[in-house]
């Protein structure tokens, strides 16, 4: 089927875009020498997680939610060649008797880690998989600037222990991420932001080695500011997720993490309606595109600009009433992650024809 | 089931807010003497949308795209008491081959109406509708201020001669909806939008007057508008979608309109991280809420504020230290439609139990 048969809106993948960006993102982290762990919450895709361990250097994967990697699992993700382990960390807290119940019988499925961040979460983790009969490895998540999750760095080594001193946990490091240090425009403040979490993670290490604790990885990094992350002899191991297909707001505020990456993830978009003179309606808005990071760009096109979002369709600027009603547009989502959670198929194209449907395995698995 | 035994995230309804805004809708069309069609798009939702019919006086309702409406015809929709009909309009232009087959094939399962801002438009369901040999009603939408689609108000005569003259088609009457007068804060602002509507409105009956073409329906107005369509003395039918729940959006806007409902829906949130002094942590982002129209409001508190969104979790200013892990928060999602679009389910809560599971029909119909 060619690209220009696809019933619209849809969720498209550029395969050569893609697939350069997991060669790309592959030989980075090979030259820093960290192990790459990246985010399927990006694209919620099993398809695409299992080419990233498989074609694109992940030793594993991260979830955001328990249901997320339930459902990865469900759909017969297996381990990476790096491993031999189908290795998954939910990179948060898992707290509530029922939910972490879940994420204990999961480990017995699949090599599962996560963070803490509490004494409380660490006895409710080891009680679970007691219960379970299975092991977990925990992280101590740090707060390293961004005021979400973590405790205070001088306090990793009193978690650190309380793991190691829990039945059936295993203590695996040290999660430190920072998501406000993806987005920000100015490199003078990007790298202000990283410095504290440097020295975040300094701290944090030098309390573990205080009490004898040896931290067997400090893992974190986004695609906006991993250059930092690999480049300060602390981390080990690389968090990324939006490389795979960026997006309008990743790309407008630049930098040198993202310059090697190219656009693989569009919304194809119809135009049905050019009624209005100097206007026209695209057939996508707020339930195929999130927009709180800003509107989508149109790719490829400087003539047109869309600017006026509705629930289903898109307001476009079209001064020389260029458009004409049936035209297909590719728009750059603004935020790609939960764009991709608006959707139940990542269609992708190569030369024009569709060459693979990949459903978007963990679409509304939130809890 | 205790609402406090609900996994979180989830979508919830309470039940006894939304038989007020059914009752109170139902009140308001009866006593305007207009009919009320009810839109789907806001809760997508079948179950809800045959309550709106059975119990909330609608005569139909109005979807936004085909595969909505296919999904409604699908769930087994069937006719409210008042017309005997299966009734559903989509109230946009449907264009291209393969979309407009589809709706000229449910016209064979529903009395099925749409919209037509263009004569190739015209042309293209006439066509359609020969090869299934099945009817359709079209309605011209008219551009009332927001230069999103729709004819010129003096063109409305024209389109209808078309429609008049095409076969397999019957003229419907006229759309005259203005989204954005939907959201404004000032009163004088709204009053000037709605000023503008009539006029176009006006407008259009005159020359279809001079046609000497008889039209049957204007259909139009929304939740934050309906009081100035229904007093105005041209519409015969009010569309509003957003009353049924209400938004964090609408209430701050405020206004005549919105007044008499109540919040019905709710994304219910759980705390899963304290471990920040004066923050909190909740495991609702922006993939359980859409947050173009502002983060979510903290339903009865007024000690916390959700004030940070990242992809699945909510950062909370809680200056007083006052939420626990496993707290449980009711969010008020700032625009109600594609927060729903978001979920699979609606939880219907009474007297703190769950008491139904609606699913999201049309959950993702977006083409």
């Amino acid at each position: 089927m060619a690209e220009a048969d696809v019933q619209t809106p849809a969720l498209i993948v550029d395969l050569d875009a893609f697939d350069h960006n997991l060669k790309v993102m592959r030989g980075i982290a090979a030259a820093s020498g960290l192990r790459l762990r990246v985010h399927s919450k990006t694209h919620k895709s099993a398809d695409i997680a299992q080419a990233q361990m498989s074609r694109g250097g992940a030793v594993g994967i991260c979830c955001q939610k328990v249901s997320e990697a339930e459902a990865m699992v469900r759909a017969g993700l297996h381990a990476g060649p790096h491993t031999g382990l189908r290795d998954i960390m939910v990179s948060n807290q898992v707290r509530g008797a029922a939910r972490v119940a879940r994420l204990a019988k999961l480990a017995g499925q699949a090599d599962m880690s996560v963070c803490v961040d509490d004494v409380e979460g660490v006895a409710e983790l080891s009680r679970a998989c007691h219960s379970a009969g299975t092991q977990l490895t925990v992280l101590v998540e740090i707060e390293v600037g961004q005021k979400r999750c973590g405790v205070q760095p001088h306090d990793a080594a009193r978690l650190a222990g309380a793991i190691l001193a829990a039945p059936n946990l295993h203590f695996g490091g040290l999660q430190a991420y920072n998501g406000a240090a993806q987005h920000q425009t100015l490199e003078t403040e990007r790298a202000e932001m990283m410095g504290n979490v440097t020295a975040a993670v300094r701290e944090a290490l030098a309390a573990l080695t205080t009490a004898g604790i040896h931290c067997p990885c400090v893992t974190g990094a986004g695609s906006g500011s991993y250059p930092a992350e690999a480049s300060s002899g602390l981390y080990t191991e690389l968090q990324c997720g939006s490389y795979i297909f960026m997006d309008a707001d990743y790309r407008a505020r630049g930098g040198p993490g993202v310059e090697p990456f190219r656009h693989a993830l569009f919304v194809l978009s119809e135009v049905m309606s050019t009624a209005v003179p100097g206007r026209a309606t695209c057939d996508a808005g707020l339930k195929s595109m999130s927009m709180e990071s800003g509107v989508p760009t149109v790719w490829g096109r400087t003539d047109v600009s869309y600017d006026q979002p509705s629930d289903e369709h898109g307001g476009l600027a079209d001064p020389l009433n260029m458009l004409r009603v049936g035209d297909q547009l590719r728009l750059v989502p603004g935020h790609c992650d939960p764009t991709c959670n608006l959707h139940d198929w990542h269609v992708g194209i190569r030369d024009g024809r569709v060459e693979c449907l990949w459903p978007v395995t963990a679409r509304g698995k939130l809890w």
